[in-house]
């Protein structure tokens, strides 16, 4: 299996890591999460030397795990500690333990060569800060993530896969701007819509009446995270001259992308908002909403690895303006995958 | 994947084309299926240009297309009219759209080279003509067509795979006799049972009582077209010289094989009858013990299928005299897939 | 498929044979099992010659079978008797009978080359003798035989997997001792606890109360059949100096591991004992332990076997002196399996 390994993923979410052990596959490599009684969390390789039991439906023993089947004992750092039947456990009995670092309420997992650089991990600080709330959900692909990649850099599915949701005809209409920082590897697509309709989910839960201006900015930080800041605002509103922006309700939407097999992918979504901080109802309007809109991706998307099943050899997808994000995405993917 | 491309291919019954957006493989081929609002039955390929988005699973405007996925938009002749985000539609935007020729209450689709001759499609008159009434239906079969082309040029399996419908045990003891056409490309199987039982489904049907003389005379037009002219009559009555036969019961059973995989086909069965023309309970019965029947039959190839699936390489049948017609078949068929 | 076929496989109990057709796979080959009426069990290949239809799925005609398909007619040495539309019989019309030795209880079909030797078969006896009383069951693996085999050979794993029926932390604890007679092909691996917490399984089911010896001794005969010798007594009772032993408990576990495909097990699994014969509740309780434990195994291994389909290339395992017994089976097979 060809992934970009030597880059973070995030496995989960620090809400899922608890006292119980978390199995959970990024890219082909099968993992059992858990935190210790001091707080840490430990991601490990699901399978016991001996032979291959999943540590996963094993059982804990204070910090250690003790393998389901033949009782193997393993320390939070991947150390044997224990093995039936004699009392020398064998020099070489260890399970590979990887770097976790929890930041923004995410857990992100480094899977690749040598020590990863925790100051190479792409923020979402909204997700953890004093002023936003926070909805989330975690959806299962049957599909490759590039499929996911390329369904978030062009928005203007959202006309027709999130009719009545999310989606207005000005969205397909609206020509976009791309940008492309090729050193730091991120990608900027940009839909400025001004006096267009309000789609439901965002009249809902802003309140605001009439038309809006509606900004999609989006940031994508390959392979693992992606950033929608969205700005909704009564037409005319502008930010003031200090970036400072009241009158406007902002939703950073987050999407962390993580590969599961090839053809499977882990899809962790995000909405934290700057608006209706205190209203529980706006809170479940949302999730319920935004699940609903990733549930149309989800079936999109498995259609769609299901085509490329059956699809000849060579076959030949056709491109325009909207997709020039999600052609920059997929070579800057390539080039990490080839790293 | 090999099949015989270059040869017409039932793909629905007319009665299935219409406002819907009708999904259908054939030979591996992926097809949406439309009527126009002149009437027009319209076949294209059955994935967006952009992103191979399924057209069946989007929706119409008028008379054109619009992808689910990102509106890409798709007039009856296959050409892409309107893209989101811009007005400019690039030149080679377009999906394959297929020959069809509606005839004989059932659509047939070119989906090979260049244009294909209408007139070489056969024929099966009696599924839309005054005279005949028909009842029909369509089974997916989890097995290859030919599989399905074994089991009806041998009739002999009535006797076992049907007993108590239309299987009795002449059936299987009765030789037939075959000749094929090797210019035309059609077989002939024929048996002609004398003073034997009269079947359920045709005792039942015709209100016949007592022995009868039962004729089977295939006619298979490879690789989509079977016919079985079936005639019962009470023993001794036979056909005027000019070939009227007004005392006999005619029931002209078709087929339509398509394949859709190289493992799964397009079960297409009619029933047509020149007796009992307004008797809406000989319909249902003639329906309802049909359907009975292909059901078996479905059954019996799919347990082949799974035969197959496990069987080693080189696996040798053995024949006798009543496959001589299914041989001939395969000949045939082989020469119209190396073509 | 690569399987060791010249060797001795238990393909059903004997009182599964009898009027009916029982298909079962025995190392990738299909059969069809049943009884004639002169009390003789019969395996065929569960392929009609003329186009493989499973005889299992026919019908007898007195100790003949008539495919379901055609006709075609065996008797019970495969010989083809009758075939539809034609008196002549081709004389290559035959599917193989395969030798059958019933013993034990057991039916045993030799698969390989030439004539299988019946006294190379080993034997079972208290299955089906006086003074024992025997409860049984077999499970379907989606797990390939070497897995049951590493998991029958190494019983530490009861402590884990079983704790609770048949695993108390002594049996993990106390180290094992193994001999391997190459010559015979047969491994002994024995483990003899002293003073030990008497588990659920025998403690309800010989009435023994507080401590006892236990003793696990192993004979595994590769490839198929799997004898556990297991004594449990209070402790400190002896057997005699001639091995009379008539204060303790016995229960003779015995396993057929039969091979149905590359990754696909038939797990048969016996019980018998020599104590509390006439008591219906014993049988009961250890008829329904035993089949629990069974499970816990099926679903390791099943776990295991999706383990394995998920693993890269020269995944290596590490062993201990727990799997001494289980290594030298591995490498019995292995040659049993290059013959």
């Amino acid at each position: 299996m060809v992934f970009a390994r030597n880059q973070w993923y995030v496995a989960a979410y620090s809400q899922e890591v608890g006292d119980g052990l978390l199995a959970r596959t990024v890219c082909g490599e099968p993992l059992v999460l858990y935190r210790t009684r001091a707080g840490e969390a430990v991601a490990l390789t699901d399978r016991c030397v001996h032979r291959r039991f999943p540590l996963s439906e094993s059982n804990r023993d204070g910090d250690d795990i003790v393998c389901g089947y033949h009782g193997f004992t393993y320390a939070p750092d991947g150390v044997c500690v224990a093995v039936p039947g004699q009392t020398r456990v064998p020099r070489t009995a260890r399970v590979p333990a990887f770097q976790i670092v929890e930041q923004d309420s995410l857990v992100w997992v480094w899977i690749g060569e040598g020590e990863g650089d925790a100051k190479a991990i792409p923020r979402a600080p909204w997700l953890d800060s004093p002023g936003y709330v926070t909805v989330r959900g975690m959806e299962h692909l049957d599909a490759r993530y590039e499929l996911l990649v390329d369904n978030l850099l062009d928005l203007s599915h959202e006309t027709y896969l999130h009719a009545g949701y999310i989606g207005t005809p000005e969205v397909a209409q609206t020509p976009i701007t791309t940008e492309v920082d090729e050193d730091a590897g991120v990608i900027y697509v940009s839909r400025r819509m001004k006096d267009v309709e309000c789609p439901s989910f965002y009249r809902e839960s802003t309140g605001i009446e009439g038309r809006i201006d509606r900004w999609q900015d989006i940031e994508y930080h390959p392979p693992c995270l992606y950033l929608l800041h969205s700005r909704i605002a009564p037409t005319g509103i502008e930010p003031g001259p200090d970036g400072d922006d009241p009158r406007a309700c902002h939703a950073e939407i987050v999407y962390a992308i993580t590969p599961e097999t090839e053809t499977t992918t882990h899809d962790f979504w995000m909405v934290a908002r700057d608006f209706a901080l205190d209203d529980e109802g706006v809170s479940e309007f949302l999730a319920e909403s935004n699940r609903t809109v990733v549930l149309q991706d989800v079936e999109a998307l498995n259609t769609l690895e299901k085509v490329i099943a059956t699809e000849p050899e060579g076959y030949q997808e056709l491109s325009i303006n909207i997709d020039t994000g999600g052609l920059a995405a997929r070579r800057i993917l390539q080039r990490q995958t080839a790293r």
